[in-house]
């Protein structure tokens, strides 16, 4: 008789790595990288300072900072085949597709097993390229190319926009990658663990988070939020909308997480940096005020239900006040998550074993 | 206090799925697709019909197997941005990264979730479509069109040899392929499995799972295989060479699965299969000959250790046979596992739940 194995479909529940990167406790509303509260990461931190902290286990020295910043700057500028790829795919291609090829094409036969911490940094550093060179040309202008000027996340801003960001929009932003940088063990996260557990390469393990990542069901549909916040249009609409959205058994978009079944931590971060941008940003102002209504009403009419904002809030209300398109809200996600996943697949490498599972044959047996 | 979970790395043991597609019992030497034995639908069925099989549910009736052959046929030409993108990835990029980007090209925003099997059966007929034109752009060759005369592997061969293939190179690797359409949760299918619960689409499931197959501990390194055939030359060098290799302790190449504890049976189905083939083909006699003497001499020297031949001898066996390139091996490998995947992402998507297991965090907590 073939031996029947214990079904545990969704692994809910399983640990499948022990890790030293990211504690993410929904229960108690805790979010920690590597000894530090991401919270606070995210106020008095770095894009940089922190991935620094994700790849290296520590912040860094001045000297160490400087180092990560000079090669992530040298390793901005995409090969020309990649370049040539980008303008190759049509242009009713969704974003996370080409962000999936784009990277794909980044692989080559002297990447291989155990992945290093410069291919990390080397794939870090080109992704926000890949993201902003395309939606160059979806709007038919010269891509701008990285400027050795500028840090990461305002680089980043810089290559979509086209002109130098100010300061509280690269703040907002670069707190915003900062806390979704890494995220313990999500679909994402675990896709490409998976596939670096078989001991391929970093490439192919980035671009099976970045296809789990395309998935509403992880990346979310943070459009919605953007829509709904819209259709509120003032302040004053807030309520009486919120409220007849309710009243009709409607969903309200961007409130509710699957793990934090308290505050997201990630949300009080984003309110105390925030506070320096919506003074000058309408749209801003006006999603943070939905947000104090969408708490109130939320509580008023589901109580005890604990239906706090998501990421998907925050991702839709500062990629809106800085001035994103709503087709980079995802490819954004992407660009900060890369951290992350690749910290695991290092980390998986490091102590790799095969993530080989069973399943169970519930068909017919041959007569 | 924030919650331990029971920890599973690897998942050794534990199902993740209850699956109608196949049965693979190591233990007893069994490989079931769909009621049937992998071993009798090789010798007596095609690729078609098999996949037809994994993908429907039943073998097809004239009918049906007239449909789906046309459906195949129908979709083998590349879209003109693929075959762009093909002809620009570096010479020197390894077959499985240029398949990865090339399927993950095929991607559009009109590719959602649920797949359909309309998607499933374009993609399986452009995958030999990419391998090829990409072979033919590495040999300096215009690549050749597909032949809507010849049958999905019949016409594999065509694209990548410019030629008609003997009927008996076409049915050894038929078998093959057949044989290596499907085989219960292994790393790849799991991967693509993952990527699929999120509802992201097919393409990023297949990418995934390709990504995955390329690593050495899934896919394997079947070059060693013809290289150890190669070096032992003649029938009469078998012995010795192989006998003067475990004396020094080495290991046989293609010797040996981490699931079949017994006789593989795609070694049985193969061995009849190829007996049409040995007569003319004096590579293939040799490595049968090499097979049954490492046999013999693996269970004189390691006795109870039951190492028997494995997928990867017989890959390199009936590719180098009928004439493949060894940087095709694992990219063949993946044309015909692209029929079991998909079969997997379909029956994922029809009862879906998000595959999100946990991890432990075992760093230390902020002061």
């Amino acid at each position: 008789m073939t031996k029947q194995h214990p079904l545990a479909i969704g692994l809910e529940g399983i640990a499948v790595a022990e890790t030293d990167l990211s504690l993410v406790d929904g229960i108690n509303g805790l979010l920690v990288y590597r000894g530090y509260w991401a919270r606070d990461l995210a106020i008095h931190h770095t894009f940089e300072e922190v991935a620094h902290l994700l790849w290296f286990g520590h912040l860094p020295s001045e000297q160490e900072l400087t180092e990560l910043k000079n090669k992530l700057k040298a390793n901005r500028e995409l090969p020309e085949h990649v370049k040539g790829i980008l303008k190759l795919i049509p242009a009713d291609v969704d974003m996370m597709s080409v962000l999936r090829t784009g990277v794909s094409a980044l692989g080559s036969s002297s990447q291989g097993f155990p992945p290093t911490i410069d291919e990390v940094i080397a794939l870090a550093a080109k992704m926000p390229t890949i993201v902003a060179y395309r939606f160059a040309c979806l709007e038919g202008r010269e891509p701008i190319s990285p400027s050795p000027e500028l840090d990461h996340t305002a680089n980043y801003l810089y290559m979509l926009k086209g002109e130098k960001p100010n300061s509280a929009h690269v703040r907002a932003l670069d707190a915003y990658l900062i806390l979704t940088q890494e995220h313990g063990m999500n679909a994402s996260t675990f896709a490409g663990r998976v596939v670096g557990s078989t001991e391929s390469d970093l490439i192919s393990s980035i671009v099976a988070a970045i296809g789990a990542l395309k998935g509403p069901l992880h990346g979310g549909a943070p459009s919605e939020v953007t829509e709904m916040i819209e259709a509120i249009g003032t302040k004053e609409n807030a309520e009486p909308w919120l409220r007849s959205k309710l009243e009709s058994g409607g969903r309200l978009m961007g409130f509710g997480h699957r793990v934090y079944k308290t505050i997201d931590p990630r949300a009080t971060a984003l309110r105390v940096v925030a506070s320096e941008l919506s003074a000058d940003d309408p749209w801003f102002d006006l999603a943070t005020h939905v947000e104090k209504v969408g708490l109130q009403l939320l509580d008023e009419y589901k109580p005890g239900r604990k239906l706090n904002t998501n990421v998907e809030f925050f991702a839709a209300a500062v990629m809106r006040a800085v001035g994103l398109d709503e087709n980079l809200f995802t490819p954004t996600f992407a660009v900060s998550r890369v951290v992350g996943w690749s910290a695991h697949i290092l980390e998986q490498a490091a102590k790799n074993r095969i993530i080989r599972p069973q399943s169970n044959y519930i068909g017919s047996m041959p007569e």
